[in-house]
């Protein structure tokens, strides 16, 4: 059903919604034992950007049942404030989840904050402990939110994992490593062989080339193209680019890191994008947040 | 010097000699501050390994000036009674470093255990928070002694590390995922594109066999072999597996991951086993102490 009937793409957004129906599901077993859900999102100034994605997770938020406060605070606000904020909401207790939206003004340095954060709310999966857990193959922490959404359209897809070539292109905090992480483990619906490709990578075009699995998360628009890409291949594409586009309302459009018209005639499963890894990310941020509520009052949501 | 001036072989014991002294110098400062770095050795039971590890590693805390002192719990000691002490340790600030010698009983979850050594006393580098840090570029943590070994080995051979083709066997907790998680950054010695294989890699001497770098830590005895290596190729041997030997005094010795001896015709610089990664990881551990002394005491090492 995730897969379109006819074309092989990956419908990002039909997948996002059997996630947002298993999350519901588990968001209403906590409100009726009295714990909805809690996420918190801190904002700081008008980023047009932040300004929309933060929306559109309140929206999900409304939508599936968890109680959501934005709190904006203004451009200038320094780190020592928004410190004491993040310290106000980790001893909250019905603050399940702390969501500080990049990209952070200049003079707070994100590290800092990212740690600040209790990791028991962490549902970016941003903190050391999480991205420690994450690589130990510990599954008491939080993933962060993108590549769990392309692990679990993989696993949706029926893409096999076990001893398939990987490939990611970009080794991001974001994105890149942490996607290394999960494909890497021991464990079911990994075991893959991961290489980790980069700006300073020789050869790109053939690691691409030899991959089962290509995941570009490189952010350089179109980048991936037919020729450095495996017949049959999955392709996942991550980027999100600007570029311009004269036909364009306000001159400029959205694309990924893979030329799709180029490449879906000679790939396997493939993400359009968008449509692809954009919306499963806030399902996946919705089911990190239901997960930290579930822990933080000692619910098996398994068992729900 | 550090390097055989006859063969391509690494001399790991010249290099650990070099960090030796440089750590020496900065323990004689820190003590000369007031600040003898002390380093806490626990050992469970006396499994007879145990005993020689930490009986070596106390030999070098002596002749280094570090202050070492060891706890032998006894082989039943309760994973409640292990927190305790770690907690003590903890908390006393003559302690800056603490290694709790594995493997330890099956009784004791040993991911529960690294977990309660407090990050900044860490100085094996196992707690989640200095792993998430070694991944996310974070240089303020403590880095796992084998893989910083090998790391130093690399750069101290003059390897070159930037935009190299590193093939890791083994994805261990202990040496592969950290080692990956060095290379892969965007740092100097670093900026490789790392490949990381194990059990279920299929094609695993067609990596191997395209590597710049090869670094075998899988746990097999000999299993690289000369066919698998890219003539010229570095090759790092991690591995420590005990095999029959007739001719041997106690019926068995030590050997690597790597047939050396047919290795070494083939590939460019190699580490012998023993004699290569083996007294480097001591001489990392020894570093990771000293610094754990200077950052509780705010002391800049590199400035001493």
């Amino acid at each position: 059903m995730a897969i379109d009937a006819i074309e092989n793409r990956i419908d990002g957004r039909a997948i996002a919604e059997q996630i947002h129906g298993e999350t519901r599901r588990h968001i209403e077993a906590l409100s009726e034992r009295g714990t909805p859900p809690g996420l918190v999102f801190v904002r700081l100034g008008e980023d047009p950007a932040s300004r929309v994605y933060v929306g559109m997770k309140e929206k999900t938020c409304d939508r599936l049942g968890i109680q959501s406060t934005t709190h904006v605070l203004p451009e200038g606000t320094s780190e020592k404030e928004l410190l004491k904020l993040i310290s106000e909401l980790n001893a909250n207790p019905t603050v399940h989840g702390i969501l500080i939206q990049a990209p952070l003004p200049a003079t707070i340095n994100e590290a800092t904050i990212f740690a600040a954060v209790s990791p028991n709310k962490d549902v970016d999966g941003f903190h050391p402990v999480n991205v420690g857990k994450l690589l130990l193959g510990d599954s008491g922490g939080f993933v962060p939110c993108t590549p769990a959404a392309v692990h679990e359209l993989l696993i949706r897809s029926s893409v096999p994992i076990q001893s398939a070539e990987v490939v990611i292109l970009g080794r991001g905090n974001i994105v890149g490593k942490p996607m290394a992480a999960i494909l890497c483990q021991k464990a079911n619906h990994a075991n893959a062989t991961v290489t980790l490709c980069h700006s300073r990578t020789a050869n790109l075009a053939e690691h691409c080339s030899r991959a089962d699995i290509l995941i570009a998360a490189i952010g350089v628009a179109e980048f991936v193209k037919a020729d450095m890409v495996k017949p049959g291949a999955t392709v996942i594409d991550v980027g999100v680019n600007r570029i311009a586009d004269p036909k364009a309302k306000n001159g400029t459009r959205l694309v990924g890191d893979v030329d799709f018209a180029a490449v879906q005639p000679v790939s396997g499963l493939i993400t359009p994008n968008p449509g692809g890894v954009g919306p499963m990310t806030i399902a996946l941020l919705m089911r990190n947040t239901a997960r930290a509520a579930a822990r933080a009052t000692g619910v098996e949501l398994e068992s729900i």
